[in-house]
């Protein structure tokens, strides 16, 4: 009664996994924080790259007046404009500044995307597994998330997409690299998405949007690339931010890219900036704005977490636990050897190693390791990962 | 169809803001910037105290591991903590990191608050003229506006607010000093609201909250003090920014201050945290959280915003202008000679002057000046404002 009901049910909902992370840190200040293996957030544990530890110091140690007050509510035209010239030489799409919308992170761009888009009871179509926070994104604009699930190594599931596309929808929702899969869907797949929502567009008579959620674009294993969704499809908008790039997920930094052929073209680029600022994101971060406008193409060293995906990946599959091998983010979301995964991550949570349950993700009988972690985080919780998995592995 | 309707519609409502903006940026081009007069945004024109550039350039210049990566959504709690000190000392309330939760900017506290306490339907009660923006953050989340007069002079209509309270109440919002008055609520009043809203919590037998938006709580003049509405009201949430104490609007960082007694508190706080994780501001920037920690208590220099009030209101006396003078922030709302406040302002645009009229604030029959500018703008004027209102005021 005293805050909104919405929230509160949502609260208690979520109650199972506040207990989890209380466990967790009781843990921690039981056995040290050293002594537990904590895989349950997606924090990047490497540091952001030498550049930009320069390039902000550079920006802070210049004096220019007005840096640190307002501007357009789209963010800095020299900003949009840096990042425009970068995505039209990636994508083979010709982007300019006015294209860009600077956003507090991804989350903020997703919030003010689907604010633009959504009337009430429009419905996004969502694969599962699926970032949690889609849920709560869709619903703050009362829209509805229907999820389709995927093939069994994750790919999407075109036909179920396909078949799932009626009146109300608006929008499909893609997440690759994907959180928590690891997946990273092949230009075929893209390509094949791009032309099912062409054609159901056409038929409806009306316009299906393709959001794709990319923070993840640049952490990919194997020499993959990842296929642009703007070459396979015209109303589609990319939604990502720095925060894993470069390792600064606290900055708050990311931005819309709308595809220059998008229809209706001024009324979505006017929305966004519109809603960027009545949701009370006013405009990104000014500084570091400045910042990543002289950092396109940097990333950290995605050697790293390709190491720590090997190292886990390892230890997994040689005591039985069975899954799909990420091909990008840094997460793997295996099989859970009993159906309920709430259970067996509190089994895992007994040998001090904290992880993630696949329901959170929409996908019970799973659960996700986010290998964001330093070294010995891997290799100490290799005791434990057996321990738990030879009470189901060895009686096969 | 494309976008929502909602978005659409507003957008549609607020073009002849767009259009004056327009025409203002023809007339930049046309005159060059020197010789046009823009009052029209509340964009502070003073730069950061030198502590803020030194602050942020040492923790700049230090590397700490993890400064850039996430932490808890209600910021860090050092960063809360020194605010909670602060506070404590300033309301004379025992305040702790727990009661404060950082955000982007007053803008992500205001939303995030409106978000965790209203269900859909809910009303907000908010004194007019009101800042332009309230209006859209109610509705974000389905609450209703409910827009009540305010005295001649500014000040709040206690019995006005009062009888406008009813079931479907949940919050009254006020903002002091005021935008677009400069209006500051005294003591009796704040002290006034508290017993009325305490009265008519108990007769419905259901709690009613104040949420105070402070953003200028800073800037105000002539030895007065910002009275507590923590000492006045128990129900009581304080969103702000450091947007203006500091000059650093663009960085988006303020934060939300819960009354310890409120009441349920604990509800009201998870209710926070959750709403400005799912909202998508995740957390405030993380920089900016380090710097601020260290300046609580240091502002610009407030008597060179209170020499430009004396300067503006010296001009606009003098031609005829009626007008309370502002005891706070950095706005004049004067009454536009002429019932029809848009072309009132036209008038002033013919003569390179930009305001806004008071019905973008829910009161026609007036004009906003924000005096946050060169001084040079303010003198500049002065041939324009007397030149419109030779036409009025010459006749009396």
């Amino acid at each position: 009664m005293a805050i909104a009901q919405k929230i509160k049910s949502y609260m208690e909902q979520a109650s199972w996994i506040r207990k989890m992370f209380e466990q967790g840190a009781v843990l921690k200040q039981k056995y040290g924080s050293d002594n537990v293996f904590d895989f349950s957030l997606g924090n990047p544990n490497l540091e952001p790259p030498r550049q930009f530890f320069e390039t902000l110091k550079n920006v802070v140690n210049t004096h220019t007046p007005g840096r640190h007050g307002y501007m357009s509510n789209a963010g800095y035209t020299e900003t949009r404009a840096a990042i425009a010239e970068y995505l039209s030489e990636e994508h083979g799409v010709d982007l300019f500044a006015e294209h860009i919308i600077m956003t507090c992170g991804a989350g903020g761009a997703l919030n003010v995307t689907l604010k633009t888009l959504l009337d009430p009871g429009d419905e996004v179509i969502v694969p599962a597994p699926y970032f949690v926070e889609y849920r709560f994104y869709v619903d703050n604009f009362g829209g509805v998330l229907l999820t389709v699930p995927t093939c069994a190594d994750f790919n999407l599931d075109l036909a179920a997409i396909e078949r799932a596309i009626n009146e109300r929808t608006k929008a499909v929702l893609i997440n690759s690299p994907n959180n928590p899969t690891g997946k990273v869907y092949d230009r075929e797949t893209i390509e094949g998405l791009g032309s099912i929502l062409e054609k159901k567009s056409r038929e409806r008579g009306r316009e299906l949007y393709l959001i794709s959620d990319e923070p993840y674009a640049k952490i990919v294993y194997d020499g993959i690339q990842l296929p642009s969704v703007f070459q396979a499809y015209r109303n589609s908008i990319i939604v990502t931010s720095y925060s894993k790039d470069l390792s600064i997920p606290g900055e708050r930094l990311g931005f819309i890219a709308v595809h220059p052929q998008l229809t209706p073209l001024q009324d979505v680029l006017g929305g966004l900036v519109f809603c960027n600022r009545t949701l009370g994101f006013v405009n990104a971060p000014a500084t570091m704005q400045r910042v990543v406008q002289q950092l396109q193409g940097i990333t950290v060293d995605v050697n790293a977490y390709l190491r720590k995906r090997d190292m886990l990946c390892d230890i997994l599959a040689r005591i039985g636990y069975q899954f799909v091998k990420p091909q990008g983010a840094f997460y793997v979301f295996p099989k859970t050897p009993i159906a309920d995964d709430v259970a067996f991550v509190q089994e895992l949570l007994e040998e001090r190693i904290l992880c993630v349950p696949g329901s959170g993700f929409g996908c019970p009988g799973y659960f996700r390791i986010a290998y964001c972690v330093d070294d010995r985080v891997i290799q100490g919780a290799a005791e434990g990962f057996a321990n738990v998995g030879r009470r189901y592995f060895a009686k096969r």
